[in-house]
């Protein structure tokens, strides 16, 4: 197929439904799909590399990024910021290639504004219930604590609405190839080919 | 994954493309995608079932479709009609199942006019030369004839801004995968699914 950019995809979901697991499962196939680098403040861990597994930046550098509208989105937990830089994107797509970010709802909502060319998938549990198992599973959380999340993933849950795709996750892997399947279905979209295919018959 | 109502694809593109052989490779995976049964007013040739090759019609009969817009598009080749009644599809998607129907550009564009909330796929050509090789390849026709094939097949191609995808048929069995890929791709379009999601999250 013909091409001329490639598309961010962008994966988020309440928390608890199994996106860090899904983006992992789809890494291991062969998608030729790029998976954006995040920018942050913290201290790189011992065998993390600059540009691989972040862009390491000091905190003035960071707010700078901030104010120059260099970031798709950010936010602050505890005393370090987390951001997604445009560049990475804007670099990787130019040459063709299609780029996955997984991400907070919040964040997903706040590149809806600065991205919105970007390709919106909400991943879904398959039941509310099997919601509330996989925030229980993980272990040593107080029933208020469940409680409270299960409240926050309903609320993230309404906000399905801005999104373009959902797909559930009931497997894992029928979780990948469903994603797969929208990355492949977005690049046939005539919008973005037919200018390509109109220079094609005017040859 | 959740799904209410089946979907209608609309499978087309210029004389020459492959439309017949592309369908027929589809059809031969396992895909649950039910195929469209037209109307025709001519007789049934041996082996031929009502209800599964054509619904056969009398003229009368089929003109009464006409009229009642009991058609999603219909055509006169020599002296019959052909047409795709609406019923069956409206009758199968309704079910949960997904319909394609492989059709001329002509007849795709009045389904667009009835029905316009089917997936509209165009498949292209590779090139322009390749779509020429195709037409010549059937063997007997005149220059003449070629040339009014390839104007006629230039002027469909113009059309394709009527469509929601684009399908390369490089390769029969990678134009299969797209097709597939499409399929699932809008059965996971957030329009489709958000009531169902919405009901979960209530109950």
């Amino acid at each position: 197929m013909r091409r001329e950019k490639g598309l961010l995809i962008v994966l988020s979901g309440p928390s608890g439904v199994g996106k860090g697991t899904v983006c992992g499962a789809l890494r291991k196939h062969d998608t030729h799909i790029q998976y954006s680098v995040s920018a942050t403040t913290r201290n790189p861990r011992a065998g993390e590399e600059d540009g691989v597994s972040y862009f390491f930046k000091s905190k003035q550098e960071f707010e700078r990024m901030i104010r120059e509208n260099e970031l798709l989105e950010y936010a602050q937990y505890v005393d370090n910021y987390y951001g997604t830089p445009r560049q990475y994107v804007e670099d990787t797509i130019a040459k063709g290639h299609d780029v996955i970010l997984e991400i907070e709802v919040q964040g997903a909502l706040q590149v809806k504004e600065t991205f919105p060319e970007g390709v919106f998938i909400f991943l879904m549990p398959p039941s509310i219930k099997e919601l509330r198992n996989r925030i229980e599973g993980r272990g040593t959380e107080s029933q208020d604590l469940i409680d409270s999340r299960m409240t926050i993933a309903k609320d993230e849950i309404d906000l399905m609405d801005k999104y373009d795709y959902v797909v559930e996750n009931d497997e894992v892997e029928l979780a990948v190839e469903r994603i797969k399947s929208i990355v492949t279905a977005e690049n046939c979209k005539k919008e973005r080919l037919i200018h390509l295919y109109k220079e094609l018959v005017e040859e």
